[in-house]
């Protein structure tokens, strides 16, 4: 039987989604939750590796299990044993196609910023401090020009391997709400750092520092460097995947 | 020379404010904070403790130094070296009258809750959780009972030794956004827990078990048990101290 489970977790103090030699990862403290609830031992796959220090509300991965349990029940089952930063929202099965990673369609990603001279400490695990205020309108203008289906190599860290760097963004909304910027963007998937490298760039063109040609010359064919830096990981936060 | 600082922290990792024996506290955290970077040791009197993992975005405390540096100087200097989860926000000289406890004229703590069915790890270090939603009629009705000047002695934890127990509630705002309830009250000085107790006693009113009379009578004088809980202390956090 397969298994999907829709997870969230504090991605504080995480080396990322994936088993790596150092540091404790959120899969592998899922997969040695179940094993201590279950003696079962599985491999889960995710929609997506996450980075270190990124969070996630709605993370969705699978495994395949041998146990007869009704499929509500391994949320409980790995809730009881799973720590308070890591907690399983949902259990369901799915058919034997399903994968977590290759059938997923869309995914929603959250960047928050917050404004503010100095270091917040109620605000710094889930957000990432901007000095001033971009100028709104100015983002508003040059995100319109990321939506649709383009060539985004030069958002990606330049250490990605993969068969194509066309994505699609479906949409990508900038909010304000006190001193606090939102960034929400859908799309049918995206590239190793590229919500963080999109965000940065937007916010570069808000302070005025990078022109929306800039954007228009990245999207085809210019280099990484136009695009200012990648955003800090703690501000990011996968929302859900749709399939 | 008499400084005041406005402190902003994550009490999450704190055993509250004040020193104590055992665990570390704010109070001693800035302290030391300050004689690593200049040699002086002081004395640091708050606007009021804080409990252990209480939150604070504008708590105020005094000092007396006897160095000369500009009082903005203060703010950098401990900044430098405090921890990430406690900021100085502001520093300035004050009158020597000035005492951050007994100058205080009103308080304000807001209180968080969110509704949810299972512990949310991205929620759970800033507000506590509630299975279901309470009623917010029944709470804006029955939280007019408390506006004003009473006795709150049935509202506070009974270790608490104070001259008197009478208290004004100047304001208190109960707002909902998505799932989440927040309370912001302010007065003129609150009682050991008093908020905390308040928010819960409000939450039965919510939940239909606990009665606008029932609120009157521990008004008046009858038992801390009529009351419900106290809230968890991660909920919490003082907003503001006026002077």
């Amino acid at each position: 039987m397969r298994i999907a489970l829709v997870i969230e977790y504090d991605g504080t103090n995480y080396s990322g989604w994936q088993i790596q030699p150092n540091g404790k990862t959120v899969q592998e403290v899922i997969e040695n939750a179940y094993f201590t609830a279950t003696g079962e031992e599985i491999k889960l796959v995710a929609s997506g590796r996450t980075d270190a220090g990124v969070h996630a509300t709605g993370q969705v991965a699978h495994f395949d299990t041998k146990l007869s349990q009704p499929a509500k029940s391994f949320m409980h089952i790995l809730n009881n044993v799973l720590p308070e930063d890591i907690k399983v929202r949902d259990s369901f099965e799915v058919d034997e196609n399903f994968h977590a990673r290759y059938s997923a369609k869309r995914k929603t990603y959250a960047y928050s910023a917050y404004i503010d001279g100095f270091d917040r400490p109620l605000l710094r695990l889930y957000s990432a401090r901007l000095n001033k205020m971009p100028d709104i309108e100015k983002m508003q203008s040059a995100k319109n020009l990321l939506i649709g289906e383009h060539d985004f190599k030069c958002f990606s860290s330049s250490n990605s391997s993969v068969k194509t760097t066309v994505r699609t963004i479906y949409d990508l909304q900038i909010s304000i709400e006190n001193n606090r910027l939102t960034f929400t963007v859908t799309g049918n998937g995206f590239l190793y750092n590229m919500v963080r490298i999109i965000v940065g760039a937007l916010i570069e063109v808000g302070y005025g520092r990078l022109t929306e040609s800039e954007i228009l010359s990245a999207l085809s064919g210019g280099g990484r460097n136009l695009l200012g830096k990648t955003m800090p990981a703690c501000g990011l936060t996968l929302l859900s995947v749709e399939y």
